[in-house]
Order: structure tokens, then sequence, then C-alpha cells
């Protein structure tokens, strides 16, 4: 047998895994696949340096199907190339606990490199991995010994390419040469609604050499010697990233179905299968089917594989000799191996008129950021508003790969690229913009969630507090609205020493997001000789103040609003209520304490519970209770001074006052 | 005085105005409008087709400030125009309950056409707004009279286009040929964190031309006969959208700022104000200064206004005459004056194994679409799915500007373009994604609900019920999230009866943005001859099913869940437990109803209330109380058959007597 032949073998060995597995669940989309088959074999079989029999091996190059519908295409070449997913896995496609859900899901599939589904995102994270992947290269790399080069590639389709945060992240990459990223563009002029032109005209080509990208063509994806001649071109210059505009056919090979929409989200049918497999020359008996040939080949290249990383061992071994620290950096980035980092935390004492959270957080990285290298900030170009760059730090740019990403006024670029950076491995990302625009970067924080990983989002200006700015940049509905987001932790500290200990809390936490809520405004810094340390924080409800004997009533409430009840109980303690004060600066946080713990700060039989919030109520009434109250804002807010918001939004003692004499 | 030297001084005119007002208010940005008043004075001036008598005559030319946080400039061309904006307004910039707010603020302020300030919103709106007029030139322009022939300016900033949800709008405005677009790029090469070269170096002028439009330049933005020329090219082809790359200085005049991100959002200073106005000739002992022959000139305007408006007047007396039938519709459009699809609301009685509410939204549609022929629907790419096209309709495209918008793989564009068609005014649009994406477009939903305009959003595939596509799409914390918006109304509902009655709320709504939270999956129609009428939803929650007597248990759900509950409501009638059923389709329209409906439906005295919703718990606690419970999702989806996760998940009859049990 030829190599061609082996090759359409092989593809077709692919389509119709794709096209079975689709068919069996009777759920999934087979047309992607079937067009993409090729851009897949090459690359698993013969393209890509990487190891299936060990999935995490840093330096093999990362595969990102950003079309994460076609999932079946990715399933079908990891089994093929030997990753650990069987045949019946194939076989549970998109069932109760399969490792072959409906979409792609990082973490649960061996050899899934990032969770696809939601558009736009794959791309992007790929987009970070390659970021990431010049920053290693730039960082331990020398002249004889290239112990990071590999590659990131991407099949994109046109969803991809319309949604908004591919073309902030697009635009990230040509701008910082990102030169080792490989996209091929699924070409197929076909999205659900049916043409493509019913909806895009756009000259894409033209649009990516604008980003200053590499735009190379491959007119028949079906002529796999121009996949390998567009990819020797794009790996010519690694100073731009490449974009491939790859001509697929969507359900290539079916009589009835291929070209259409028709193929792209449902099963072929029966009928139709068998009629494709018939056209292709398939057997059209045998469903899920390997030929032996086919098997053998791939069986290659998995002993391939382990040989390309025990070779890249040995240059690893080569460069521990030659460059011996380095060579125990580089191990520390991959294993996560800073750790003195806590006792470089600061504490914050008097600081006269007080320092906002915001204002702390930039103290704190600036006391850590050399402990723990591998922490690469960056923010949505507000990095004097967020505090997020510390001194000294360099900018990661295209020449020079330092630790600070100036990600451009682009939310939900910054976030999806974090989730690539955390993918890729060996780095700590975190990202600043205003809380009000957290909602720009929402789908990337929920798959950062879903895929446990962890960056962490710096939210500043998190109230009215902001002030004159106005309602289009004050948030209301953002703490609920982060809160109810699952595995996401949001932390929102009451003063500059909490502040520490949510960076504390974010730094050490290793299977989600962190959010960190700041003010704008200026907070007193808690006394801590009067009220209780800021180690509570930690535990994320605490009793900062307490009364002597069973507490009458006890105040809630996080971030600015946490001096405001502190006042407040002074005046209710002069009057003779028994007041206990708790900072609850994260729900996550307190609903992982034990349930002793819990009922400690917040006993259920203490009836007259108050909560006070600068957002809306929603949800604080798990924690009051039938005969307790909340002081929130159920409306947008306005401009003017801060104080003059908080007066009129009755945010204050006088009103917290009354309202607990309501309810005692 | 040369009309050169008048030029010169109105826009140092808008330009200290500017100044001064951040200046007084100490907060603000100077340097937007320093270096763009000339781009404003002639548009105000000179170029549009405006009244400012008469903020809101429908043929007036629309102006758009997407750099919102240049508000000063907005105003400060307003004021000398003779809208109603006082010297007085402009002195309480950013201050309590003004009408000029930190950003522009839709319905607040005459003349304001959008509210702007996140990024990337303006311009897209604006898109929105070109959309809109394209369709109602094409609907109502005859040979011979040209009723609708505005133009929609903007002025947009780096920000604003490196926002991807610049790059969706962009992409669908040349796509559809909106060609009496006008945008300004305020090119100053300044962003917050310093210089563009930090974060951007793509080809603007080449992207734009990639997405078919007409690409200008204008060197100098002070050398104001570049503007008129560029302004005149635009216009002469009315089959692109154009923008204008024009070059200006960030805080023009200011000798220690000018070019600088110092300019950007902080007020120059004392010291400084004055050194620009001596460097600009201007009076340095005078503030909110306005030369006599400037505001003389600016009385010209609004008396051109005037006239330009009644001879419009005057054209449609002449389209009255010739053309009444349509002239009459165009009456209907404009004044919302469409009012007999009530009648034509279906009724669904039996269908067998059921109906999916994104199903009976679609009959819902196809029954009332040729009442409100200005209701116009899309969807962003999920036509099928979302069941948002009825039949006969035709498209939106450059050819023809039908009632269906084929708005892409772009949600976030659909959204605010929406939030444009309903400012634009004649339209009530609608569209659909999956509810998952809903995170997409949050921040134009936020900005709908702020400016109180009325799209609907069809957001289907509403829970874990949409089964296979898996925890990628499947929405958990979306209700929640959703919920939490100030000001938008969520409807979710339970059969396709209740979607009658959800569709009707939704267009019977004028003050704000609703959500239609429609199932993928087949649901029974709730037999009303055995149940209560579905008009209970348009109070948001009813008793669908009550007890003899005094209930001992109310069970609680919206949407898929209804059915649920009501059948576990008979089994524990059987039991002897007397059950209430209450339909809740919305959180939002139960508020708004009377105290004594809301206690005669959720009585505070029966303590056991259970909801059960395929979603996070948050905020529910609110209706349940201390004694109360929830059944619901806190963590992510799965992949599997539908049916198969809600079991799983605990959503069945099962759990919800066992968990009834634990309460009573």
């Amino acid at each position: 047998m030829s190599i061609k032949e082996l090759e359409q073998k092989s593809i077709n060995t692919i389509r119709f895994l794709a096209v079975d597995g689709v068919q069996k669940a009777n759920s999934g989309h087979p047309g992607m696949p079937m067009g993409c088959a090729p851009i897949a074999y090459k690359l698993y079989a013969q393209i890509m340096k990487h190891n299936p029999a060990n999935p995490k091996w840093f330096n093999r190059d990362r595969f990102i199907l950003s079309a994460g519908h076609g999932s079946m295409l990715l399933y079908s070449s990891l089994h093929l190339s030997g990753y650990d997913i069987t045949m019946d896995d194939l076989k549970n496609f998109r069932q109760w606990e399969s490792i072959t859900p409906g979409h792609p899901e990082y973490g649960l599939t061996p050899g899934v490199e990032t969770t696809t589904g939601p558009l736009g995102q794959g791309i992007s994270n790929a987009i970070g991995m390659a970021a990431a992947q010049e920053y290693f290269a730039a960082k331990f790399n020398k002249d004889d010994i290239s112990l990071v080069d590999n590659f990131i590639y991407v099949i994109a389709s046109d969803g991809d390419l319309m949604e908004g945060v591919s073309h902030e992240t697009s635009s990230f990459a040509g701008h910082n040469k990102l030169g080792r990223l490989i996209v091929f563009y699924d070409n197929n002029n076909i999205t659900i609604d049916g043409d493509l032109s019913l909806s895009m005209s756009e000259d894409v080509g033209k649009r990516y050499e604008a980003y200053g990208w590499q735009v190379l063509r491959i007119d028949d994806v079906n002529d796999t010697e121009q996949i390998d001649k567009a990819v020797a071109e794009a790996k010519s210059d690694l100073e731009k990233p490449t974009i491939i505009i790859t001509n697929t056919v969507i359900g290539y090979g079916s009589p009835n179905k291929q070209g259409k929409a028709s193929s792209h989200g449902s099963p072929l049918g029966d009928e139709e299968v068998a009629l494709t497999k018939k056209t292709l020359g398939w057997p059209e008996d045998k469903t899920f089917f390997v030929p032996e040939e086919v098997a053998e080949h791939f069986a290659n290249v998995k002993s391939n594989g382990q040989k390309v990383e025990e070779e890249w061992n040995k240059l690893l071994e080569e460069y521990k000799q030659k460059y011996s620290d380095d060579a125990e950096l580089f191990n520390k980035y991959l294993n996560n191996g800073f750790d003195d980092w806590q006792d470089a935390l600061p504490n914050f004492e008097n600081y006269g008129e007080g320092l906002a959270t915001r204002a702390a957080s930039g103290k704190i990285l600036n006391a850590i950021a050399e402990k723990i290298p591998n922490l690469v900030g960056g923010s949505a170009d507000l990095t004097p508003s967020n505090n997020t760059k510390f001194e000294d730090v360099e900018n990661y740019s295209a020449d020079i790969r330092g630790r600070y990403f100036r990600y451009g006024i682009r939310e939900h670029a910054m976030a999806s690229m974090m989730n690539g950076i955390c993918m890729y491995g060996g780095l700590k990302p975190y990202g600043g913009t205003f809380l009000v625009f957290s909602d720009y970067l929402r789908p990337a924080i929920r798959l950062a969630s879903l895929s446990h990983v962890s960056p962490i989002y710096i939210f500043t200006h998190d109230s009215i507090g902001l002030g004159e700015d106005g309602p289009t940049h004050q948030p209301i509905e953002h703490y609920a609205a982060l809160r109810s987001i699952p595995g996401l932790v949001v932390i929102r500290p009451a003063d500059a020493n909490e502040t520490v200990y949510a960076w504390k809390a974010a730094l050490s936490y290793n299977h989600g997001p962190v959010a960190l809520l700041l003010t704008r405004q200026k907070l007193t810094i808690v006394d801590r000789t009067k009220y209780s340390s800021a180690d509570g924080t930690e535990k994320g409800a605490y009793i900062i103040k307490d009364s002597d004997g069973t507490p009458d009533l006890i105040l809630m409430a996080s971030g600015s609003e946490v001096e405001l009840i502190l006042n407040a109980a002074e005046e209710l303690e002069n009057e003779g209520t028994k007041t206990r004060v708790v900072s609850f600066p994260s729900w996550e946080l307190f609903e992982a304490q034990s349930a002793d713990y819990k009922n400690s700060v917040l006993p259920k039989e203490i009836k007259a519970k108050l909560v006070v919030e600068a957002g809306v109520a929603q949800g604080w009434e798990k924690y009051v209770g039938d005969n307790g109250g909340v002081i929130s804002i159920e409306k947008f807010g306005a401009s003017a001074p801060y104080k003059t918001i908080f007066e009129n939004y009755g945010l204050t003692v006088k009103n917290i006052l009354s309202k607990a004499k309501s309810i005692l």
C-alpha cells in the first residue's frame, strides 16, 4: 500500500469513527470532522511532536479544536494515536460519565488541551498558550539548547472568527509576534443558518494581514501535500502567527448532505451513513472500523512519540549539566515550586486617611513578586487604576517576553488568554479590569471554572464608591452574578489587611479561578488591636467584633461596607444593643468551612441579622433568614462624588441603626 | 471675523467648556474633547441635519459618542447648539441628579442618542441604528420622496476598535452595506496604559477594508476642510459604511499634557488649564466662557435646525397626500400603533407528546407576525434551534431590507445592535441564542436596562434539559445571573400556554429589556381544564393547582420543573399532604404585584415551601424562607441524554417527595 493510500485510509478511519460515534449517540456534529479529517490526520500522525503515552509532556506541540462541536474529530484522532481513549469510549460518545462528552473538556480526557464549544474561546486560549510558549522559550532557551520549541496548532471555524474575542486575541497575537501559532481556518462556507454568505462576506485573509499575521491558503484540504507545504511555510517565519485559510467541505463524502448545513449538527442517519461509506469506498457493514494497516501506522505514531520525548529528556539532562541554576528554576516553574512568598506578605498598620484595597493589592504584589517569578500579571489597559503592575517588571512584548501583559482594551481576550496560559502550564496569571467590565469576560470565567484552572481576576472600582464615573461604571449586580458561577471563588476584602489574606487565599487555590473585588476609594485600615485579626478572611466570614455575651444582633457586610457596620455597632452597643459584627469577604470560602464553624459565626438561634451591601441583595437571604434584613441597592448607580451616593442610597450608619431597630 | 476664525473660536469654546467642566467637577476626561472638538463642532454646527428644539425628530442625523468618557465634548456641543442643557448643567457635570453625568445616559439628557462608556458599545449601537435607518428608507422612501435619508455619525476611540463587539458589528455593517454610517476614528495613539504601541499595532484601515468599508483619512483634525472633504467623500458611496481615520492629539493645546496619557482621565489642574488657555489664545481669567459671536453663530444652528425639520414636515405632508396608506403605516411604526396582535395569540391544546417552549415560541411568532410589522427578529446563527424565524419573512440583507436579521455567530453584536435599533425608534427587535451564551451579551443587556429600551431576548436551550451538548452548553448560573440585573425582566414559562403569556408580557413591556428562557426539550402542555389558566404568567407567579383547604406544603418552580412538581403534588395529595403548586415564571413580574397578591400566593404562615430549579438556588431563599428548601444544581452539567441528567442530578419526583417530607 502506498503512503498516499495509507493516508487516505487513515483519514477515512477518522471520518467514519466520527460519523459512527455521532450516529450511535444519535446526537452530535458529523460534518466538521468529515471535512477536517485530513488536517487532524496530518497533525497527529505526521506533523506534531507529541507523546500519547505522556499527554502532559511539557514540550509537546499543542492541538486546540476551537470548533469544539467537532469533538469526535479530536477523540478519534486521540484514540488512533494511542492516547488513553478506548474504542468503548468512542462508542460512549455523549453518554453519562463517559470521557467523550459532547464538547471537549479539559482535565477529563487525556490529550484534550482545553475546553471548547463556546466559539472564539479555543483560538483565544491557544493564543494564551502561544504567549506562554514564547515566555518559556525566551527565558530558558540557550544558544546551544532549545529546551522549549513547541508549536500551537488550532482548527478554527467561521464562528470562531466571527466572535469578538478572537478579534481581540488575534490582534494581540499579531502585535506580540506569536510566531509559533498555526491556525487552520476551516473555510467550509456553512453555518447553522445556512450559507456563510447570509451573515459574512469579509476578506478574512486581508483582515489577518492587517493584524500582522502570515496568511496562507490550502485550496483543497484533501490534497494533503498542501497541508505539509503550508505548515512548512508557516514555520519558515517565526515572527508572525499564521492562519491557513483551508478550503474544506462540511460533511465531505455524504452524497446528500455534503456542503450543506444539514450535515452540521445532526447525525447523518443510517441510510446516509451507508451511502457515505459506499461513496468513500468504506465497508458499509462495519461500524467503528479501524483497518489493521491504519492501526499499525498509528502504533508507530505512539512509539515515535515516546522517542521524541526521550530525546527531549536527554536534552534536558544536558541542560541540567550545563545550566544547573536555570534547570532548577525551570523545574520550579513547572512544578509550582515557589513557596516562600507567604513570609513576604506585608502587614498594614495605620495609614492615616486609609488605603484603597486596590492600592493595598498593588503593594502586596510588590512585596511578593520576586518570590513568585512565575506569577505573570496584566491589565486590560487599566494598569494605573487596577494597581496591577509592580515595580521593575518588564512588559511582555515581541522583543522582551516580560512578566507584565499589556492586554489592551480587550477584557475578554485577557481572560481567555489567561485560561490558555494556565493550561500551557508553569505560569500563574492574574489580570485586572474594572468590576463592571467583568461582564465582558464572563464566558471565559465560566470556562476557567469548568476547566478547574486558576487565573486570578483583579476587579477594582468595585461599587458606587467609584463615584463620578456613574452608573455605566458602577457594579450593582456583579457580586451576585459572579457568586452564581459554580466553582468561582469571589473575595471582597474590607481593608488592606484582609486584602493580604485574600491574595494568600487566591495564590493558594489551584482548583478554579478566583476574583478579588477591590475598592477605588480609600478605606480605613481596621485597627486589629481592637478588632480580630484579618486572617479570618481565609475562612470567608469571621467575627471581627463580638459582643459581651450572646448578641442581640449580627451585622454582616463585605468590602467597604464593613467599616460602616463597625461604626454602626459602636453606636448600637452604646445604646445597649449587644452587637456582633461579621466581616464576610467570601461566600465560597465560608461555605467550605465546617458546619460547626459556620454556626459559631452565624448561630441559627440569633434571628436578628442584618446585611449591608452596595449591590443587589440576591442570595444574602440565605444568611439573614426570615427575621433578618438586607440594606442593598436594587437599581443602577449614579454619577456624583461617592460619599453623596452612599448617603443618598442609604448606605449610612443612620440607616443601619434604623433598619437594625426595625428587626430587633 | 472670518469664518475660519469663527470656527476656531467655536472649537476652542467646546474645548474649554469641557476643560472647565472637568476641572470644576475635579473629575473626568479632558483629553479626548480637546482632541476631537473640531469634529464635534463641524458635525453639530455645519454637517448634521438636526433640530435642537426637537431632539426626537425622526429624520435627524444621529451622533454617537462611542468614546463616552469624553462626555463633556457632547454636553458642550449640545449646549451650544441650543439643546435643553443649560450652562448650569455644564457646571454641574458629574454631580448628584445633574443631567450631565460622567458618561452619557440615554433618556436622561436631550440629544444624547445612547448610553456610552463601556467601550465598543456606542459604535455597535450606531450600527444597529444604521441598520434601522436602511430598513425605514427601503420600506418608505419613494422615487420622488426620500422620507428617511439621515446619517449616523460616530466618534470611536482605540478602545472601541479593540473591543470584540465592534469587530462583530463592523463585519455585519460591511456585509450589509450600511452606507449611511460614518465613523470618525479618534486616532490619538494614546490609551490609559500609555502609548498605543504597548498593546496594538494592527493596520486599522486595512482591517476595515477587509470588512468592506470605505476607509478615508484626515491627517490633521484641526484642518477643518479635511473634515468637510472626508464627509463629502463618505457620502459619495452609499454602498459602504465609512471609517475616517482621523489624526488627533489628545489634550490638544495643553503644553505639558498634550499627546500624553496624563491628559486622558484626570483634570488638567488649575495651573495647566491656565497655561492651555494661554497657549490657545483664550482668556485665562474666564471659565465656562462662550464668546458672543460663538453664541450667535450657534443660534443660527438652532434656527436652521428648525427650518430643516419644517421642510421635512412639508415633505411628510406631501407624502401623506400621495401615499396615504404608507403614511399611515409609517405613523404606526413611529408611534407603536399596532395593537390588534393580542387577539391573534394562539391557544395550545393537547399536543400528544408535548411541545418545547422554543417551538411554542416559534408558533406564537408565526401567529402574530403580520399583526406587528415593526417586530424585527433575528438570531446569532441559531435560527433553526431558537425557532426565531417565522414563515415568509425576508432576511435583512444589503439587497432586501427584510425583517429577519442574520446576525451571524455574533451574540454580543446582536444585543448591542438591538439596543441601537430600539434607540433609533419605530422598531421592536428580538433576537435569539442559547441561554448559556447570554454571558456573551451581558454588557449590552445591562445597557438596555440602564437605558430603558426594550429588546426581547429569546434564550433557548435553557437547562441541562438540552442534554448531550454537555456542560459547555448547559446554563446553570444563568437564571440567577440574569435575575440579578436591575430592570431586566426574566420569564421562564412552564409550557406552551405560559409561553403565550410570556410573549404577551414581553411585547407589552416598554421600560426595559425582557428575556424569555425556553426549553429545547418537549414539555407536556399543562391541562388547563384541570389546572389554572396560564394567564397567571403575567403576574410572575400564580397558584396553578391549589389544595383543598390550607396547604401543608407549597411547591414552586419555573419552566420545565413545573411539570415535575405537578406530578409530585399528585403523589403528595394521594398520601394526604395538602399541596399547593405555584408556577413561578418571573421574579420581576411577581415583585411588581401588590403585597396582598403576593401573600395570597405565598402566605407567610405556611412554612413548608419547596423550590425545584435546574440551576443554582441563589436568591430563591427569599421565597422559601428558613423552613423551606430548594432542590437545585450547584455544579456544572453533564453530557448525556437529558432524562439521564435530570435523574442523576436529583430533579425527580422521587427526590421532591423525599425533600418535601424532610421539611414538612
